[in-house]
């Protein structure tokens, strides 16, 4: 049964039974462009205690490297090896599991986040921004005529730029079954400014259904993103906890990792919702907004 | 068992058992802008012996207007009246079935084919071929800030312009579980000059994973297209034969409807493919092509 968090006495234990928060960005520290309240102080509170704090989001379409500008806009100083994106955790899975050689070129169906997280790691990406893929479709383009050899895997994110051109010169490099299909997460929507907005998913179904293939996904709540995490950071399960806005993603991540859960009510989910989860599947703690971590302290 | 048309008794009694001749298009007469050998011939042997000829295509992006065109060019007059598109088949869906008021809107993700059926049928449209989608997208623009409200039903089809303000417009019409979400057809991909492209279900699957919703399907081998073509003309299902290039598609249509079968080897299939399926679910007949229809039976 999940506890809320409206207690200095039970925030107080959510901070004494820690030493690591790994935390969801969007929907927990900000809405879209709207900081949410008391953040920063809830995050300064947890550094002059020496916790050691995670970020970890879905979002591909920005680098780690872009995160940290995106974090000190609001006003928080955070060191890009704190941030997991999916981007970059396809990136590692591309190097560390499927050990892809570094003079082999990666196909992306996706933004920039993608092509830097990649290339930071040393490989070549083909497709991605490319603006030779902005063209409206014909079976003479360059992408459609041509196959580079040097292809040996394929990763998938969300892109704002998708066309029926990205859509078939990506499906031709699926067809080779050869070629591992990498997903950076399979979110189905992209929630932006009160907007439902299509997610990686959508962009990844359309060329999974073309091609008849189901890729691997490596955002949450898929155990390659804590792979990641448990590769740069020494995390000590029973004092870690995972504090998100969704259920079927913060949550589950937290939960099969076996960490506490803490879900704040800020993004998408309501108290009904935790409600109607069998009680061995609800979050360890809810609370209104992160912050009340803070308010409820300093009381 | 299917039985291979390589005798002139064979292609004899498939002429002397039939009235009524539903042919696929890509892959049995044509491939792509390739007429295939002895085809018209063929067209022409039916029409000499009175048999009903109607062709039957999950090409939604061209009318049935559009389509009269393209048999003309190669040398094939054929009536509208004898087309049954898949566009066709979803605009009759729309006003038989789902019986939506003509003052009502239907939202289009597809091409002009799409378009054109139903506004012959006498509803307006929005979306579609619209230029004002061909923009990069942003969350200001006019299809996702502001919602028609006399839209009522959603029309999907295969869109070489598809693009992520197609699909975020569409997916915020999805998000009403009032509005129906009518598919064209379902095909994973889009065969073209020997390219394997997306296919209506690639776009389809897109949107359908983001509103977390199945559409209804209006193309072989729905029902769908069966009961329109039910519903111009008599049809004897003892006497009728399904001509087409793909098993999963023509064949299981001609089969669940009831008719007999013949598949022909020009397009996707092969004998062997043919081999691997159970006896009962085989194609009555096999051919290399169309043509031998007429070849056989004119020696």
């Amino acid at each position: 049964m999940s506890v809320k968090v409206d207690s200095k006495s039970i925030a107080q234990e959510i901070l004494d039974n820690h030493d690591t928060f790994l935390f969801d960005c969007d929907g927990v520290l900000w809405l879209g462009t709207s900081l949410l309240p008391k953040v920063v102080e809830t995050i300064n509170l947890l550094r002059s205690l020496n916790k050691q704090v995670i970020f970890v989001t879905n979002n591909s379409t920005k680098s780690r490297a872009e995160y940290t500008q995106k974090f000190l806009k609001f006003g928080l100083k955070v060191d890009k090896t704190e941030i997991f994106g999916s981007a970059f955790a396809a990136a590692i899975y591309v190097s560390k599991i499927v050990n892809l050689p570094k003079d082999k070129k990666v196909w992306v169906l996706g933004q920039n986040g993608i092509e830097e997280e990649l290339r930071e790691l040393g490989y070549t990406t083909i497709g991605g921004t490319d603006k030779e893929l902005d063209q409206p479709f014909s079976t003479d383009l360059k992408f459609i005529k041509e196959t580079d050899k040097d292809v040996a895997c394929v990763v998938v994110g969300l892109d704002l730029n998708i066309n029926y051109y990205r859509m078939a010169a990506t499906l031709k490099y699926l067809q080779n079954p050869d070629i591992p299909f990498i997903a950076t997460n399979i979110d189905s929507t992209f929630p932006q400014k009160g907007l439902v907005l299509p997610g990686a998913g959508s962009i990844i179904e359309s060329v999974a259904f073309g091609s008849g293939r189901t890729p691997i996904s490596c955002g949450k709540p898929e155990k390659g993103m804590m792979d990641a995490i448990r590769s740069s950071f020494k995390i000590d399960d029973d004092r870690t906890i995972m504090i998100g806005d969704r259920l079927n993603t913060d949550m589950v991540f937290g939960r099969t990792n076996n960490l506490d859960t803490l879900l704040v009510l800020t993004g998408i989910e309501t108290e009904a919702n935790i409600a109607k989860l069998d009680k061995n599947v609800q979050p360890t703690y809810f609370a209104n907004k992160l912050g009340d971590l803070f308010e409820l302290t300093s009381i």
